[in-house]
């Protein structure tokens, strides 16, 4: 099998002049990219006890829920604004230009749960923070945060600071 | 275990008055229900020979990932104009108010790939019967949609006559 990092088609250019797009697509539809990566990001949850699996929409779906199944836990959405039927809490966070609003049912994860982030990437670390506020809000501990990808060179790692993260791939540059 | 129906909470009169949401997060957050709505899904493709698995953002993704990794087969994602990277095909298709668009990768279904549509509900068939027609325009036969929950009032089925389509739960009304 080819190693993960070959089933990722990179884009440059994309969405804006001198951004190189790590495309998640191309792991996906190929059989053994898909399943490499699911076992992959899994691996670096052995040995970490925990209650739920939390993930962002939509790519956060992508990696989470597969790696719930297979290790039979929970997992918890987070959405836009407006998307989740019953009550929520939200947060607001800033994105490069304007700002952007995730939500949490209230009711989804409990005081004291461990709970463990998964998403496809880590680039600012800004959704990831606001991610990490949503659950400590809630009462949850944030015990992981798992992603296929990283730019490095964005320097994410240091908002998630004093957080155990972990990347598959990571990318030196942005 | 409970049976699936019981996983499902019912939210009266959201999005809007008169309409009764099943909220599927209430499956996910619950590891047992999460497990049953995966495997009563994957069952429905129980002897079915297919090459890929489709899904619409966001939550078709929810189903769709885990079943591709099980039968270790590629996912497709059907996504919101301009998510995309590479070269895309899209068809804009009509909501009660108003137009949505969802683009498919052009490289992503090969002429002749016999293909199966997973999401969480099929209400009237509209999102259904557009991502049909993208699969159709890049040549792939669409042999399944399968489906967590069905709406059976709306009749979406009318709309994908000819189709084999199955949903586990199937409500009566809207």
């Amino acid at each position: 099998m080819k190693p993960i990092e070959e089933y990722v088609r990179s884009i440059p250019d994309f969405p804006e002049q001198g951004i190189i797009f790590r495309d998640v697509t191309s792991v996906l539809q190929d059989a053994d990219g898909l399943h490499l990566a699911v076992d992959l990001m899994q691996e670096k949850l052995d040995g970490v006890e925990f209650d739920v699996v939390v993930g962002p929409e939509s790519r956060g779906f992508i990696f989470g829920v597969p790696i719930a199944y297979n290790l039979h836990k929970p997992f918890i959405p987070i959405r836009k604004k407006g998307k989740l039927p019953c009550e929520t809490v939200s947060i607001q966070y800033e994105l490069e230009y304007g700002t952007a609003e995730l939500e949490i049912h209230r009711d989804a994860v409990k005081e004291g749960q461990k709970v463990v982030i998964i998403d496809d990437l880590i680039a600012t670390g800004g959704t990831n923070e606001a991610m990490i506020k949503l659950v400590e809000g809630l009462g949850g501990k944030v015990v992981k945060a798992v992603f296929l990808m990283e730019l490095s060179g964005l320097e994410g790692r240091k908002r998630l600071k004093g957080y155990d993260v972990e990347s598959v791939i990571a990318y030196p540059g942005k």
